[in-house]
């Protein structure tokens, strides 16, 4: 699917980006990161503008990224501040784009379109993962996924696949009644996904928030917010209880499209029981792991395979009950890419 | 080239398909190949018309294919029978391709075009596949080629290159006098290389069918089958005799065109000689795999990369009496492509 | 980039070709090499006309290349004078594009385009290989280079690149006060860059030409004949001293390309000093190979990806005064590519 310019992309966690040079194609861009002498992020850019060599395979010198290839330098801004060839005069053309960027919430997130849209109150919430106090959280993963962004969305916007692809990980036992409720909040979207009184999810006996014979009710409440930022809340409480009394094991996904084939998918999963015990919190990201790599990969590359290229309304899918969370979101963002195909449009006008 | 979709294509040998999904890919249609409750063969597109997941990624439930990724599942008419979400309503537009298929002489044959014109009269005929009681069998094969069918029909319908290309394995000694006499048959064509009193070719030797210090006789002729099924009756006798008194070695050949520029390429040998030597057939299953994957395959794998996707009568080629069977061939194919085409035009327009 | 026809290309090193078929792909013709009965160099088209199996994967018979499929063969002009079917008779039409071929200096050059048009005189000077009295030299190499041959000459016309990418193999310490000066001859460009009175670059200490902690003067003076064949003097000598007093290290370096995007980079170092030691001649080696495949061949590559097939010029890109080699030499091929179309356009015409 065609990706979007005007929206604060996760590049990056905060802990991949040291005072050397990193790499991330971004919707085709290819951003450079590093941190400057007073450890603020910079983005640029990542192609020398002389002769397109890749500026991270250089090196950092004085806070500025020096080109690896025949040595010219740019600041943070993007101006090209030294020349070591002839009498050294600067040629005016010598810059690179600097993107706006922001670090919080332990992500770095990057505006690859007009900057002066770029507004730093619409960088995507993740307050939750200041919470040490609440939670033990795994470490920050970054999946490269051969996988368009939208059916990584899909996947999440529908939850019922759980019974499926996740029967010896993630999810309760097949054919379980459960309940689906999606409401939407603006750009938001809440989908929730209920079950009651039956044995938990292997993932909960395995990391002790609950025993096997137990039965228990489960929560699986996704959260989305356009285009591609998740938070799923997540947790077993007994039988007939309050979300207060259970146990939770929330994720933050989110989905950063590299090309229209391939996809970033950053994930950190917290739990607030058993909290300290290491040998749990290992278990836990063993489970992750294999739900996402092993399960939901392949079958997602799969059904990528399958269409060919070809756009989803133009294969007239079947609709279900269970799309109505991802049908809401595709709608959305076909909206977003029209309103920016227009502005861009009017922009090459005037 | 192109292929052909009116034709009974030759999908999988009986002993691939059981009671868990099978697939492969047949003139670039994915087909989904089961065995029902009855034991009779299912051959269904292997797509979900919701979100176009691979089917066989699922479970045969009741005999009835189970999407693995949201769980609708489908009968063996590609009726969807089931839907696990919301109240339970199957979507009218909920339903899947079936494909006329036949399971006969140990192999099963689908048609992938207009069910109206599927006969079952026309299944190519492979009655010695039975014949138990005259031949040992070795395994069916199904090798996957990096080749368009046409070339290895091309390869298949000149023998000759066998001097050249066999010298180790299948072939005469290079330089030997050979006769080469083809005639057709209605949609067949005879094709048959005769060598006299000379040196018998490497697998003769190696399987006892002759000794290297007694000259033979050699019949090679081959039985094509438009559009690309093939039967190799091939064998030695004493010099000046007949070939009642000989040894045989017949193979089984069928090209089965997964892309324009793969294949799927079953084969068998049998013999009626050292029946029940079980060393013998492994070192004749072990000459004819050396001659198809080491010897045939790079060849023809160098030749359509030489041709890269151009048309064979663009690159105008040099014509040899050698040529004439796989002319001939060619010729018929173009026709049978074109009478499809036409008939599907005329479909569109009404 | 495009690639030229009516030039001499280096198709190999003579000690390359025996009486073995030879093949190699040269600006997308595939070429077929090996020595006749007589010594001398053959160079025919390696494609067979009548099935286009390549050439190569057949045997020389008395001279003579015999088709490895179905056995045509063809003498050194590219005559077809044998075919075992049928009665014999050759096809008028049976005959393949003998090349005009040049053995001289060790190397192996042909001329693809118009026969009428190649002129021995014209193929590039490489004397100094002759010079055994001189010189030792290395073998003869041939990397397989995933590059663009218009990217490879822009490295080689730009030596500035050594401080950046070779500090640790050819070049000297970065930051070193260095001239440049180009000039032009006719077709010819030369690029010096000298350094004055700086400790010898690694290669030097390493081979023995100068010790680590004396000072010298360096020259690396490169010489370009179009499109792409090249001689770098290169040399360390007291500081402030004559070349003639200095240890020189000259390279041969001729680009061929084989497609638009990869090319056949040939090269021998050679030395005027310390002769007759192997162990000298192999750390030469080493650090050589070292540069080339491990240093500029990740960067050429890295900028290929990041300029996308797109032309250079297309992207505006900033010119220094280090450019002013490759540049002269781009635009000298860009006038040879249009006064080759030109001359196809005219012909074509008549």
């Amino acid at each position: 699917m065609s990706m979007l310019k005007n929206v604060w992309h996760a590049a990056a966690w905060s802990a991949e980006v040291a005072d050397r040079p990193f790499a991330r194609t971004i919707a085709k861009e290819p951003v450079l990161l590093y941190r400057g002498t007073d450890g603020k992020i910079v983005a640029l850019n990542d192609t020398c503008p002389h002769r397109f060599a890749p500026l991270h395979r250089g090196n950092i010198v004085n806070g500025e990224i020096e080109c690896g290839y025949h040595g010219l330098r740019f600041d943070k801004a993007g101006a090209c501040v030294h020349n070591p060839h002839g009498d050294g005069t600067i040629p005016k053309s010598a810059s690179i784009k600097a993107y706006p960027v922001v670090e919080r919430d332990t992500l770095i997130w990057v505006w690859l379109g007009d900057p002066a849209l770029a507004d730093e109150r619409k960088v995507p919430d993740y307050n939750w993962l200041n919470e040490d106090d609440v939670y033990d959280f795994s470490d920050g993963h970054v999946m490269h996924m051969p996988l368009a962004w939208d059916l990584i969305l899909d996947n999440l916007l529908d939850l019922t696949h759980g019974a499926y692809l996740h029967p010896d990980t993630l999810a309760p036992t097949p054919g379980l009644r459960t309940e689906t409720d999606v409401r939407r909040d603006g750009e938001r979207i809440y989908s929730l996904l209920s079950t009651y009184d039956a044995p938990p999810p292997p993932i909960w006996t395995a990391t002790g928030a609950a025993t096997g014979d137990v039965h228990v009710d489960t929560w699986l409440e996704m959260r989305w917010d356009a285009p591609a930022t998740f938070f799923l809340d997540v947790g077993v409480k007994p039988t007939g209880g309050e979300r207060e009394e259970g146990n939770a094991l929330p994720t933050v996904h989110i989905i950063t499209p590299e090309t229209e084939e391939t996809s970033h998918y950053f994930w950190k999963m917290f739990r607030n029981f058993n909290r300290g015990n290491e040998e749990i919190g290992a278990i836990m990201e063993e489970f992750a792991t294999r739900a996402f790599q092993d399960e939901d990969r392949p079958m997602i590359r799969a059904v990528q395979e399958r269409m060919g290229g070809r756009d989803f309304w133009d294969l007239d899918p079947v609709l279900l009950p269970s799309d109505a969370a991802a049908i809401q979101a595709r709608r959305m963002i076909k909206k977003m890419l029209r309103d920016e195909e227009t502005a861009r449009a009017r922009a090459e006008d005037q």
